[in-house]
């Protein structure tokens, strides 16, 4: 092996794996290998030829003993900056967490408890292989875009945005439209492109309970013309389309209405979309609007969306955790396989037996990887090992009590895989973890800076919490 | 420290642990303290008081450093001989699930095979803070036996019983009912109470489909003679409870039919119980039986089971993971995650919105330890950590990535918690994992002779699996 040479020209092979290229002819090659070179994949193929044809030029070869390849999973829906808060709204009802809990949290965040709370979440991100994720909403975007930098993931980011709704905090209610926009677009101007383009910045609509008509269409027009996305919570809860109803004049619900507003275009990440009738599927479909599906969170919250009907009628669907108050556990990995379970059971519900067949495995792949990659609208450079792309990677070791026996690969990466079985890392063509070390940060720093920082904010918000059992001291 | 004593008058002392004693009063200790004697808890307090007492007495003195220490979790429906089928019937329908993979594997497995699938299936349940599990039937019980007194666990065994039903191997399909019991009493004389008393045998029904009436009329007779449980899976699929209306002239289903038939008694544990009634919710009720929730297996292949109203209404509720070809994942850790996610989501189909409030925490910790000790009859002995109690007990680390900041310790160790954050586990006062090393067993020989063994069951039951993606060799 030979001393690494500078990053852009440095090669680095990989060999000896099980590669689940999740390319569009879903090749997985049973001994594969890959080239990286600087920051992209120069090649892929079977690695007796990778192998004969790069050995020479390879500064690095790194034998993977038969452990599996997969491009990076991405998150498609998470808020960084509410992983301080994990614990704080569990079992409450849904106006207790919004209003005695969530909010009162993150209106006394600073940047820095942004910065620290990203910084944790992308710990568990990265654990869980991870590489890219679309922030859900947060007050503090340059926090966030320090911690992702020197994290090493890729991210869009997103300024949580509200310029009305009832109940707000004080220090939130007085928002005008143009104040909205204007601070996104110094957001943009700011990070967009940043960290050797690992950053890039969307406009965010917190949701429609909180957004005039005039804040939609500025939002759906400054992003047209920076190409950039939108990420909006859509259709949550039933309360919420009938308020839609009632006040804006739509048929059924929020996607109706913001399909006669014009969001619903191939830039807008709809979060959840639970609440949707057949015509809104279509709707969603025709315009190309990308949904990211979180079950767990929408079991504790808001309901089953209709995923293999929007499946069935051609919507891209991908996968994301939700924030820490709304399901605890950010893995992807638990993700795929919760998601699974709870769509093959929701056919219980609409034809009186579950079908274990919905939904199955490489479907669960192909949402947390290629449609995950169209939802954050970076498909040309991320979402499967090809030729090209980016080298975002996630080498898994199956070798272990919790994946073995191996009949069935596929169906073992969603249904047995654990994050204790992602073993490294690689975004943008460097690893950001390495044999269970994340590298690019001090992680028990990080754990102890974080936790300190999480009690003083509900010291600030005076957020206490009741006991649930009978406590000894 | 000095060394160890004999067994029998080895004093452990353990101390500086928030302890979850779920004992009637639900005491938590902030800074507690337990000294095990022998197999037996003598004394639990705060740690001063126990210091104080007990540091004399003490073989060997342990600080946990702020760690949670809780009664060892209780699986009541686990599938041991069925670790080694996993991933061999995912994402296939109910017929194709039993006909073409399950039965063909169990019906080609020798006693060896279930050893080693046992032991296997062990590593996973201890490492997930499991101390005791009901297993839910296989063929080779006393495989089992010699597994479960290998790997130091408790348990429950049962064997697979039949006398009917279509479809069959051809070697199952000609048993006797006399056999069915002499074999199960046979079993009974060899392996009850061995072990130091972890291992019991039960009475096993596969279920309504395979059993005919007199069959079921023995099994209560004998069970109830050697004051032993029945564990049988009941009401799975709606066909099950049409079928029993059809030919067995009831009402409604199995609840129904068992109950004219006697065998609704404190010492039955029904597996799933998904398709029941209210009527017949209250008769489980009245007759203290004991249900087995899995909701992972559930979801994929069954059906929402009423948890909440079997709660409301006093069933004693417990979970359990079911077999390795129904979830993949045996983690108990998992499967109070999951439990509560589909529980809370399941009332937006009875009310039209998800409770977030139902099944809260507190709950699930009850379920997998003193509902589970009730469930498997031996909450004499274990289910809680008490005086008096065996030494069944687990170790939790949650300062990690994976459960801080722990702002509600109680619901972080359901939603947070993931194997991982289980660090030692003892059972009968011998440590059977410690420090995350499995202890009475070498993990890496047993993964590697049970994924031979795996192969070749398969190989003699003629399985194979179709390729899922575009395999390149």
């Amino acid at each position: 092996m030979e001393e690494e040479k500078g990053d852009g020209s440095r090669v680095l092979l990989l060999h000896n794996a099980v590669i689940v290229t999740m390319d569009n002819d879903l090749r997985v090659f049973q001994n594969g290998s890959v080239v990286v070179a600087g920051d992209r994949i120069e090649a892929i193929g079977r690695s007796s030829d990778i192998l004969r044809e790069f050995s020479d030029r390879a500064n690095e070869t790194l034998d993977l003993e038969g452990r599996f390849l997969l491009p990076g999973f991405i998150n498609t829906h998470v808020h960084t900056s509410q992983q301080l808060a994990r614990g704080i709204a569990d079992d409450v009802d849904l106006m207790t967490w919004l209003h005695a809990r969530i909010w009162p949290y993150e209106s006394n965040m600073t940047e820095e408890d942004s910065y620290l709370s990203t910084l944790l979440c992308g710990i568990e991100l990265i654990r869980s292989g991870v590489t890219c994720f679309a922030e859900a909403g947060g007050q503090h975007v340059s926090g966030m875009a320090r911690a992702v930098e020197l994290l090493g993931l890729r991210a869009c980011l997103v300024q949580s945005t509200m310029d009305s709704g009832q109940g707000l905090p004080t220090n939130w209610s007085t928002v005008s439209i143009d104040h909205c926009i204007e601070s996104q677009i110094e957001l943009y101007k700011r990070h967009h492109n940043t960290a050797n383009g690992r950053i890039r910045v969307w406009f965010g609509l917190r949701q429609i309970m909180n957004a005039t008509d005039e804040l939609i269409a500025a939002t759906r027009e400054i992003a047209q013309e920076l190409k950039t996305g939108i990420h909006m919570h859509v259709a949550e809860i039933p309360f919420e389309n009938e308020l839609v109803m009632d006040t804006r004049k739509v048929d059924h619900g929020t996607v109706s209405y913001l399909d006669k507003l014009g969001l619903l275009r191939s830039n807008l990440l709809a979060a959840h979309s639970v609440w949707v009738n057949d015509d809104e599927i279509r709707s969603l479909a025709n315009a190309d609007v990308k949904v990211s599906h979180c079950p767990a969170a929408a079991m504790r919250m808001l309901g089953f969306a209709p995923i293999k009907e929007m499946l069935d009628l051609g919507v891209c669907v991908s996968l994301g955790t939700d924030g820490a108050p709304s399901n605890n556990r950010m893995s992807i990995v638990d993700e795929m396989y919760v998601a699974s379970l709870i769509n093959k059971g929701r056919e219980a519900y609409i034809k009186g037996s579950t079908s274990p067949t919905a939904l199955p495995a490489e479907v669960m792949l192909k949402m947390v990887t290629a449609n995950g990659a169209k939802a954050v609208l970076w498909d040309d450079d991320i979402g499967s090992i090809e030729a090209g792309k980016k080298a975002d990677m996630v080498i898994i070791n199956p070798f272990s009590w919790s994946m073995l026996p191996l009949h069935d690969s596929i169906s073992s990466l969603v249904y047995c895989m654990r994050t204790e079985n992602i073993e490294s890392v690689m975004c943008n063509g460097q690893w950001i973890m390495k044999d269970k070390k994340i590298l690019n940060i001090n992680e028990e720093e990080v754990i102890s800076l974080a936790v300190k920082a999480s009690s003083n904010i509900l010291k600030r918000a005076g957020i206490s919490l009741p006991q649930r059992f009978n406590l000894i001291c």
